[in-house]
């Protein structure tokens, strides 16, 4: 069975979980309550808050930060510097009021995003580097801006499979890169 | 009286000042000549540059960066992952030439946001997640975007309490949330 | 012959070339292939990966990330949390497929700014803090945005000197600043 591997550097917290095939690297923070799955990758000084629950195969790169009430599918990118946040309303001198996220399977988080909490984001889609998440993010949907707005759809491997206008109910796109037949339900 | 809980990771240059109640995390950074009030927080892996000076009562969360030219007052929420800048020339080759920021009490900064400097936050604005300050914030002011356009206004308690046009002079508005009345001035 | 200058705290991999009168700042990391030249700052909790190689004179600013796949010329200025992507299809799944990216000498990158891969930034263009470039940038060129766009075009002292349009072909403008004559090629 493959190891956890923690830089020594980094700093878990006791109570924290993490699965098998887990690698932490330097100056990450790990808090008591986080659930990390199998063969996750927690990059540079990225920081997994309590009550963080994190799938299987997960790539976080250097620099982020999730925070309570984030939780992680399977198969998810998280690009270098993205941040997550948990409170609509932050004040100094108020009580957090935690708004939820979830990240489904297979998404993929571009460098530098922001993901604005109470925004779910959908099976595959793609959040461009840089972009703002102010909205729930259909499935397979490829996003980008400040705030975000629907730039096309996705193939599980990343590539344009449609241009911006994509009806709600199912859609069965065959990707030209790969292959690979998705099968896309809008709401 | 409130002990300072400095982490055994975190770095403090002599020379720096904090006050009572407050907590520097882990791989955080205060340089010598930095003055900190009381009971505030410098969050994981952020950078407090010397020269700058925090009131009581604030928030700063991971990896933030506040630089020499930068000052804050009580009361404020600096979210993760922001950015402040001090020389609105930047060249490698250059010397710095700062230009100065004052983020006013009760201020909140939303995660990543970038603020460029030469341009003051008024009291209790709001600054939206992934914002880009590019201009003077008035009071209570709701911006977001980059650059920053102003989105309504908020209450001392973060809720939205008017929409996106008021005109220059006092206002008295009672909050539907909460039931504050703020008096805003705008310049 | 000057020194080079290592925080305790920072750890450069087995390999990895610095060099002389290069300082690594706190909690930085330097991966083993990387070549850093002559004067350069790598500053606080950055991060400099395999592959990367990185000219004279260059300063990069405090929580940075340079991936394999980032040439960078000689008197670069690279502002706090600018982070460079290396892959436009990442996926957690799939391997890396890099695109490379190239930074003139003298180019300044604003605070925060995502320099997508691929998107080679011309000589002494300046990128305004919070930019996502997100394609190639002329030499001289003021931009800013997200996506970028050009906001005007300034001298290698970092000020303005012309504005908006400026055709292809070769221009020689004065800057108003420093008296600088600027010569400036736009394909």
């Amino acid at each position: 069975m493959a190891e956890i591997y923690v830089h020594p550097t980094a700093i878990i917290d006791d109570g924290a979980i993490i699965g098998t095939g887990s690698k932490i690297w330097h100056f990450a923070h790990v808090r008591d309550t986080a659930i990390i799955g199998d063969n996750v990758i927690v990059g540079k000084s990225s920081y997994i808050d309590e009550g963080v629950k994190i799938g299987n195969n997960v790539k976080i790169q250097n620099l982020v930060s999730i925070y309570n009430g984030v939780t992680i599918g399977d198969n998810v990118f998280v690009g270098p510097h993205v941040t997550f946040t948990n409170d609509l309303y932050p004040r100094a001198i108020a009580d957090w009021e935690i708004s939820y996220t979830h990240v489904s399977d297979g998404v993929s988080i571009g460098a530098n995003a922001t993901i604005i909490c109470g925004n779910n984001l959908g099976e595959n889609c793609l959040i461009a580097a840089g972009s703002v998440v102010t909205k729930e993010i259909p499935p397979h949907a490829l996003v980008g801006g400040n705030p975000v707005r629907i730039l096309g759809w996705v193939c599980k491997c990343a590539r344009k499979i449609a241009s911006k206008t994509l009806e709600k109910g199912e859609h069965r796109i065959k990707c030209q890169h790969c292959g690979l037949l998705n099968e896309i339900f809008i709401h």
